[in-house]
């Protein structure tokens, strides 16, 4: 129980600093004029799609609750009933718990933007850190509420389930927040482009457009609340599984030790970030994760060598530290403004944006190898690592290096939300006028933002698929401890085959829904801005005093990626029920490692994909192959909007969709066993 | 030994049906004027390709040769060196007939071209005979050569492993005719139409382009001998496949019954096929299809019936070629021009490129389900349905069921060949002024030749899934046969899960790396004719008697396709020994059954999302949302763009890609065994 309490501890010193951060940004000056009203309205427009999303998340979370009560763990008639309330009480919880981040998460970030763009006035220093320590609030509340909700549910129970079932509550708001906050963001980005950018010629935060405050509000609930709610959902993911594998060697404390030293490390980390005078922002965010990094291989070496854990152990969860660090710099290898693929992309869209496209689209291909292979390499490491200390062993050194890529998850995501909090800065600068010099520091901190970026999704990406491998091995144990058959999962059992086949299909229809979806809200939104343009007198030719109406177009944003995402989300959940019931736990076994393997190809796919084209454009803008208003460029434009939907709503939201498939899989695990067609 | 004999008199009557063909084409008139005389360009041309195809092949050929003297099928300090020299020769045999057939393809697809295009001026019928009948040639040609190889060399040497050294034989030439012969037609596809349509304003077939030629010795080396020297590896892999799990059940004269009987089925449909005055040349196609599956189906009940064969075993080939027609009509639905995702791939064009690639990207994913369903459903079908007849059976099923999806490939490789002939031809009419009455017969048969290239696509990829499935089991037979060891290859062992991953990526950097070298090759060519344009005095111009010079195009495309493929064929085969040789057969079974899903996935997601782009510009074109010269014309122009290396390189390549590696790794099996790291 010790190291349960030390994990509530370190919680607790995490909510301490949060909250010390809250208040160090409350407390920094708000510029006059009106950069605090349209503040207030990004504020109150996340707040509006959030209010909307936890609505319906209400309905979702009630429908599964009921269907928990019936069926999970098992069914009523066969169970026992306080077992089926339990888990439904901690699926409620997970959903909170993860809702509640995300609501402190945005509620810093809002406030937090106005302070840095305001701070940015007197140099790059405070400004930086107003971003900073705003992400670092959400990074902080998200691993800490994670962590404490995992050691009191276990300590209450002790039971490795319902962790599970947590872990599947803070995945539903997952699917929600990051999905719908995807469909969101890139709506109102494309909308705004299309209508300000190419058809008016304005800037990109021009006030007159009626999508820009939907478009700022869109870095928030996309890129903050949707990736802490990714990256909770993962954390507490790796949390359930290694839990459920390291419950019958008896080793779960080692869990807590390694989680909580993670999170020690991440609070040592944050604090220590600072930017010096004339420093470059990007590498200050950088030199924190390598601390971390550090900071968590000393502590967790130190507490081994303390208090007698296995080294084994700790080796595998040092693995895959060490494998997410090598995806991550792989991931900027080929995203990264200095390298060749940048440039190449550039150089091929002087022959029009049929090059850009294919030229980036095969390099988003060849960099997914790097990091497919880093995981294989990680998942065999561990599990050889892991295997002389006896049965069971040696699948729980797959899982703790699942832990071990996300024991800084609290830096990362720190690092992460600073990116949108600086973006919506920027944005601010220009709506408010707050001059050049102004927005050339807040486009220094974006662009610090952008490469912290590409190094923290293929980290999510990374730790979401060594978690799901870890998932999958959760799966053969619940089923060996309810059956004591062990099943082996082979390739050449026709119904495992068959698994495999649809499971590799899932993320591929998943994620071209989502960008279905993105592309039909957006037609509604363009719609609704030339309405406005229309039907507002004096908007189009920006006569003083004359305003758009952007609660509109927020609104539009918000039930558009809501109605767009609840199909994906049930086609991605009901196929694998199909697949269970009809081919039962063989079936699933081969499903999910379909699932990951095309997950991972197609997620690293698009988000590098994206970034690669997204940087290719500002390459581009920064004078080479012509430079602004080049043919070039014009192509390069073209694959930045092919790039948005692949890097910041499919790509990232692919994460969610394994997840969560896995989790119910597991959840079913009991059910599929009883009833299935061919099982 | 009856069905082997069987198999050589239907390779013999498919001989005489083809000879026939080629002489009734032959017999037809050519139009006087320089029709002729272009007709020689680029049948001199496409010879030029294949001699410097042939001649790199050699080599590699001869390293192969090398090597299998030295290890194959085992170190010759360990086996038996006359072993190694049958192998040899078998591999040889393989590429020299797989060759043979290519060149007998190219030789009557360059002569039928000019007598259809001659034959139009009279009206439909003989146009599309000549067309159909060129094509038909070719298709005999393959099937006839495949299997009375196979037979003869089964006869000899009553040796399974013997047949698959065939196979790879014939696969090495199929990875260099598919591959090379893709990235060449690309090539100048892509040069010409930038050089001609986009910059010049000149229609496609302008013969001032010094590119127009090579496009059109494009379409008969990639898609005439490429699309057959694949088919012609499928179908070979399959029969190898079959005959290692029937071989130890005593069924092998089954393989070479179906086989043969399949051979007969497209004989008689080809001699079947005829368009009526005013009818649709298209429906002529596919009912030539559906006649051949029936009569297949027919033949081959009767002859279980009269011969007592397994009725199940007759079931699972019929459950294969039922899901062939399966995915070819799912391919069709998502690419037709009369279906939902065309027409709204072109709406969205309206919005501009960026749209128009999201959209049918999106469909094209979507497109993956059916068809990896199918092939799902096909394998866990004939698995079952087989199962019931002992140890052993169940995996000889699904191996049928790739017999019976491959039984009707005579038929496809006709109908597939008859589309570059009837392109061809309508290049030619142009280019030969044969006036506006000629084109619109030209473009009916060039439409229908379209629609059939999207069903028989889906049925290759299809085909080739479900032999390499047939070819895992193999390998697993092939190991039991040699160790008495049945290896599971288990998902969770982790040597398994690591070759499953590095598997998974393969196809996506081999794709990458064509279509790359599409864009290098691409590159180097539009320099060629902007130096011809500036160099050659009056060409641009269009002064009568000034030619441009052809060869130099022809050269580049070809040498440019030989340098590009031959790093991304190595780079297949040396992972494919990198993982043998680091993991052991364990890591080889992963590997394949990853390199199939998402072979499958990447392979169907380029090929649909390909012909989807193109028919949506020419659904444009056809007067929908502006047509020609409206802004969504232009960007479906560049979907299209994107979509040719998509459809026409990578897709397709793809396929012999896995098969190419799956019979590397069957072949490799004792070598793996007896020397890998963790194995």
């Amino acid at each position: 129980m010790f190291w349960q309490i030390f994990a509530l501890f370190v919680s607790l010193l995490a909510f301490l600093v949060a909250a010390y951060f809250y208040r160090w940004v409350k407390a920094l000056p708000t510029a006059e004029g009106n950069l605090g009203t349209i503040g207030d309205w990004i504020r109150a427009g996340a707040y509006t799609f959030l209010k909307t999303e936890y609505r319906v998340l209400l309905r979702f979370a009630g429908a599964v609750v009921v269907l928990i009560l019936l069926f999970y763990p098992a069914p009523i008639w066969q169970g026992n009933f306080l077992d089926n309330i339990t888990m439904a009480l901690a699926y409620i919880a997970g959903t909170v718990l993860s809702g509640l981040a995300g609501w402190i998460g945005i509620s810093i970030a809002t406030i937090a933007n106005v302070k840095s763009a305001t701070a940015a006035r007197q140099g790059l220093q405070t400004s930086f850190m107003a971003g900073f320590r705003g992400g670092a609030v959400m990074g902080l509340a998200v691993v800490g509420t994670s962590l404490s909700g995992a050691s009191i549910l276990y300590m209450l129970t002790r039971h490795s389930e319902i962790v599970l079932a947590f872990s599947f509550g803070a995945s539903s708001l997952a699917l929600f927040a990051k999905a719908g906050g995807g469909i969101f963001t890139k709506t109102a980005d494309i909308s705004a482009d299309l209508t300000g950018k190419v058809e008016l010629g304005i800037p990109e935060d021009d006030p007159r457009n009626p999508a820009v405050i939907a478009d700022n509000v869109g870095d928030n609930v996309g890129d903050v609340a949707g990736m802490g709610a990714d990256l909770f959902d993962s954390n507490i993911a790796s949390i359930a599984a290694a839990i459920i594998l390291a419950a019958p060697l008896g080793q779960v404390h080692l869990i807590f030790a390694f989680g909580s030293l993670g999170l020690l490390a991440s609070i040592i980390g944050v604090l220590a970030v600072r930017v010096k005078p004339g420093g470059h922002p990007g590498k200050a965010l950088n030199n924190g994760t390598y601390l971390t990094t550090v900071i968590f291989a000393a502590l967790t070496l130190a507490a081994t060598l303390l208090f007698q854990f296995e080294i084994r152990l700790w080796l595998a969860t040092f693995i895959g530290l060490l494998s997410g660090t090598v995806i991550g710099f792989s991931s900027e290898l080929f995203t990264s403004d200095t390298g060749k693929p940048v440039a190449r992309v550039a150089e091929a869209s002087q022959s029009g944006p049929a090059f850009t496209i294919i030229t980036g689209f095969s390099y988003g291909l060849i960099s997914t190898f790097p990091s497919i292979l880093g995981i294989a390499i990680a998942a065999v490491a561990s599990y050889k690592v892991a295997e002389p200390l006896g049965a069971g062993y040696a699948l729980l050194g797959i899982s703790l290096a699942a832990i071990g890529m996300l024991s800084i998850v609290g830096m990362i995501i720190s690092n992460d939300a600073y990116g949108p909090i600086v973006d919506n800065a920027r944005g601010l600068a220009e709506m408010g006028n707050l001059g050049d010099d102004v927005l050339e520091i807040t486009d220094q901190l974006d662009s610090a933002g952008n490469t912290a970026k590409a190094i923290t999704k293929g980290f999510a990406i990374g730790a979401a698929g060594l978690t799901v491998i870890a998932l999958l091995a959760a799966f053969q144990e619940i089923v060996r401890s309810k059956t004591g058959e062990i099943l082996s999962f082979s390739i050449l059992d026709p119904v495992v085959f068959f698994g495999l086949m649809t499971g590799v299909a899932v993320p591929a229809v998943f994620s071209a829904m989502l960008m279905m979806g993105v592309g039909r809200n957006a037609e509604r939104m363009v719609a609704e801005i030339h309405r406005q343009f229309t039907e507002i007198p004096g908007l189009r030719a920006g006569r003083p005093g004359v305003m758009p109406d952007y609660n509109r177009c927020i609104d539009i944003a918000t039930i558009g990626a809501i109605k767009e995402l609840i199909p994906a989300g049930l086609m991605a959940i009901l196929v694998t029920l199909a697949v269970g019931f009809i081919g039962g736990v063989s079936a699933i076994g081969g499903f999910l490692a379909g699932n990951i393997t095309s997950g991972l190809l197609l997620a690293l796919l698009m988000s590098n994909s994206g970034g690669l084209w997204d940087n290719a454009k500002k390459y581009i803008e920064a004078g080479h192959f012509g430079g602004k208003g080049s043919e070039a460029h014009k192509a390069g434009v073209i694959g930045d909007t092919v790039g948005d939907p692949f890097k910041d709503t499919a790509g990232p939201s692919i994460n969610t969709q394994v997840t969560v498939v896995s989790l119910v899989a597991s959840l079913s695990a009991s059910l599929f066993m009883a009833f299935s067609l061919l099982g």
